[in-house]
C-alpha cells in the first residue's frame, strides 16, 4: 500500500544514542535492500534496554505516520539469544521488533492484526553477527516491507497470544483518589505520568483535585503552560493526553527533583470540604 | 516553486532537543499531509524557549537552502495561549512559526514578503492540543505549502508591522571601541559574538586591534585556527562572517569560561601608541 | 551509476555534534546542489578534531552503502591552512575529506581505486570561508558526484602515495600473547578494542584465553550478551568483528574506568597450564 502513495516509510526507535554510527548503519543497510525509503528517527534515547519506555514510545507515536508506515524498533537486550523477532502488524501500520514485550501496546485488542515469527533466512544478511541482530536481520526485513512485500513471508504466522506482553505503567483509582507514577521526564523537564485524561474524567463532577507529585501540591489542573506565573508548578495534559506536571518556564524536573517511578496522587475533594494538608 | 525543481524541503528548528520523540512525531505529520517532503534538521538544540537564540540560527542558516524551501521554527513558551501563528514569505522561502519574535531577522526591510496569520482551521488537526501547536498547527500548514498551497491560504493578511519583532544582539561603535557580546558558544567551544565583519571594517585603517573577551587579550585578527600555535586564544571571523574567540586546537569556552551575555572589546590603535593593558 | 539504481546517496561523518546548525547548513548546501540527494547522519558526534577516530568510523560503516554512496567526511582541524581536499574513489564509493589522514582506510591496497585534488573552483562557493571548507568546498562538490559528475572533473589526479596516511591502532601479537587498546567506548559503555577476531583466530589452537583490560580480569570469549550473569564483565567480538569488554546489563566504562587507549591484553594458556594471576 505504501508503494501506491508515494515514497515507502520507515521510522527508527531504538537505544543506540547518536554517538555511534550504529543508527547510521541501520540506514545503509536499509537503503540497500530499498533505495526509495524514506528513513525518518523517532528516537534513539530510549535508555539502554529500556523495553517499557520503548514501547510507551512506539505505542504514541505511530499514529502519527501514514498508513503502511514500516516501524523498526530496536531496544533488545537478549540479541544472539533465543528470543524471537517479530513482524506484526496493527492499525495497517507494521512493526519489526525482537519478542521481548516492546510492541506491548501494538498487540493490544483493537490494534493488533497479524504477526510473524521472523524465520526467513533469505532476508537475512550473510553473516548474522551475534551482537547486532538490527542490523543484519531487523533491517533488512524492514526494508522489504516497506518495498512492498508481503508480511506473511517474513516467517511462520503467530497468534496474538504467542507474542510476550509485558505489564506497562498505568493509573489505579478508588473512589476519590487516583495513583499513578512518572513515566517519562521530557527535554524541558516535564514530568510525564501514567494518569490519562480518561482517569481523571471519572472523577466525582465537580470536585476540587488536589495533585501531589514529587513533594510539591498543585490545586488544580491548568489548560496551558502559560496559565500560572514564572516558576509555578502546573497540573496538565501533555500532547500524549496523559497528566504531567510542569513548572511555567522552568524545569520541573531539577526544580522538584523528579524521577522515573516517582508516584503522583489525585485526589477529588468536593466543594467546601477541608482542603488537602 | 518547489514541485518544479525537485522534492519540497521542509527543515526544522526547534528546542525539542533530541531525548524525546517530539521531532519525530512532527515528521509523521508533516508526511501525512505531504509523503514527498524531504525533512532536514536544522537545529533541535535550541535552549529551550530562547527565541532570540532560535531567531539568529534560522535568519542564518535559511540561505543556505534553495529559494521555496518552507521553515518550521518551533520555539513556542506561549503555546495554548493567545499569541498568533504566523506564515510568511521572505527571500522566496517561506517560515512558519510562532508570532512571538522568533522571524524578527526575515521581518527585515529586504528580506520581507508577505505575512499571514494562521487561521484556516481547515488545515489544522481534527483536535488541537492546547501544549503542541507545532504538532496540530504549524506542521499541517508547512506541510501543505511545501505540497504547493498557496500561502495566502493559510490565513489573514498582515503587515510586516502586525508581527512581533524583538531586540537581537548587536555590536555598538565609537571612533575607536566596539562593543558587543558573546551569542553563542558552539561545540568546540569557539565563542561567537555579536560583532560582524562590517563593523570591524569602520574602525580607523591601519589601526591595531586588541580584543578583549573573557579575561583574555588577543592582539590582532587571525584567518584561519591554524594561524595560532596550541593553546593560543586568536579572534577570527566565523563562518557567519561574526567575530569570534577560539583557542587553536581547545575549547575556548572551557579554557576562558566564557558565557552567554559575556561583553567583548574590541579597541583599535595608532602605530606607535601604548598597547592596550 | 548511482542514477539509474536510485537516488543518489551521502553520508556525513563529522565533529560537528548536533548542538548547532553546522550539519543543517551542510544539507542545505548539498540541497542547493543536487535537489535528489538522500543526505544519511552516520555520525556527528566525532570527538573534535579526532581524525583517527573518524577513519576507523568511516572505514568500517561505508560498507554497509550501496556501491556509488558519496561519503563525506569533515573533520578538519586544518581548515583553512594549506591542507589539501580529497575526493577519492575505493570500493566503488566515493569519498570527499581533507587530505588529513582520515580516509587512511579506504587508501589501503585492495580498497584504493583514485584520487583528486579538489581544485576545480567553479565547484565552490562564490566565496570561500577560511573556517568552513566542509560547507563552502566540499559539501557542494559532494553534491556534484551524488548527481552524476564524474570524479575526475573535481581536480587533479593523485596517485595513492600522494595521499596523507596515519598510523590507525592495531594489535600486536607474539606467541602466546595479543596486546591491544581501547579505540571507541559505545554509547553502551562497551570498550572497543583494536584486536580483531582474525588475531585470536592466530593464537594456539586449543588454548584457554584470559583477557586483562581496565583492571578486569575476563575468562575466554562469549558469544552474546546474554551469556553471562548481571554485572558481570564479558570479552566478545563487536559488530565490528573486533574485540570489546561489555558488562552484561551495564555499562563497562563507568564500572570499570575505562578509558580510550587503554590497554588490552590477551594471553592463552595450555590446557593444564597454571592461571593467569
Amino acid at each position: 500500500m505504501t508503494t501506491q502513495s508515494g515514497k515507502a516509510i520507515i521510522t527508527l526507535t531504538t537505544d543506540f544514542g547518536l554517538l555511534d554510527e550504529y543508527a547510521g548503519i541501520v540506514k545503509g543497510v536499509i537503503l540497500s535492500h530499498c533505495r526509495q525509503a524514506n528513513i525518518i528517527d523517532l528516537t534513539h534515547a530510549i535508555a539502554p534496554q529500556d523495553i517499557a519506555a520503548a514501547a510507551m514510545s512506539i505505542g504514541h507515536s505511530f499514529r502519527f505516520f501514514p498508513e503502511g508506515t514500516v516501524h523498526l524498533v530496536i531496544v533488545d537486550p537478549g540479541v544472539g539469544s533465543h528470543r524471537r523477532i517479530l513482524a506484526v502488524k496493527a492499525r495497517n501500520h507494521r512493526f519489526v521488533a525482537p519478542d521481548n514485550g516492546v510492541l506491548t501496546p501494538l498487540l493490544a485488542e483493537g490494534y493488533f492484526q497479524e504477526a510473524f515469527h521472523v524465520t526467513n533466512q533469505e532476508l537475512f544478511a550473510g553473516t548474522v553477527s551475534k551482537t547486532f541482530h538490527g542490523r543484519d536481520i531487523m533491517a533488512p526485513v524492514a526494508a522489504r516491507l516497506a518495498c512492498g512485500m508481503d508480511i506473511s513471508l517474513a516467517g511462520q504466522r503467530l497468534s496474538r497470544a504467542d507474542c510476550l506482553l509485558i505489564p506497562l505503567p498505568a493509573a489505579t483509582a478508588t473512589h476519590r483518589t487516583i495513583t499513578g507514577e512518572i513515566v517519562h521526564i521530557d527535554h524541558f523537564g516535564n514530568l510525564r505520568t501514567s494518569v490519562k485524561r480518561e482517569d481523571i474524567a471519572r472523577m466525582p463532577a465537580g470536585a476540587r483535585l488536589k495533585i501531589l507529585c514529587s513533594g510539591v501540591v498543585v490545586d488544580g489542573l491548568s489548560t496551558t503552560y502559560s496559565d500560572a506565573g514564572p516558576g509555578q508548578a502546573i497540573a496538565l495534559f501533555d500532547s500524549r493526553d496523559h497528566l504531567e506536571i510542569a513548572i511555567a518556564g522552568g524545569n520541573a524536573a531539577l526544580a522538584l527533583g523528579g524521577r522515573i517511578g516517582g508516584r503522583i496522587t489525585i485526589t477529588a475533594e468536593s466543594e467546601g470540604s477541608v482542603p488537602f494538608t
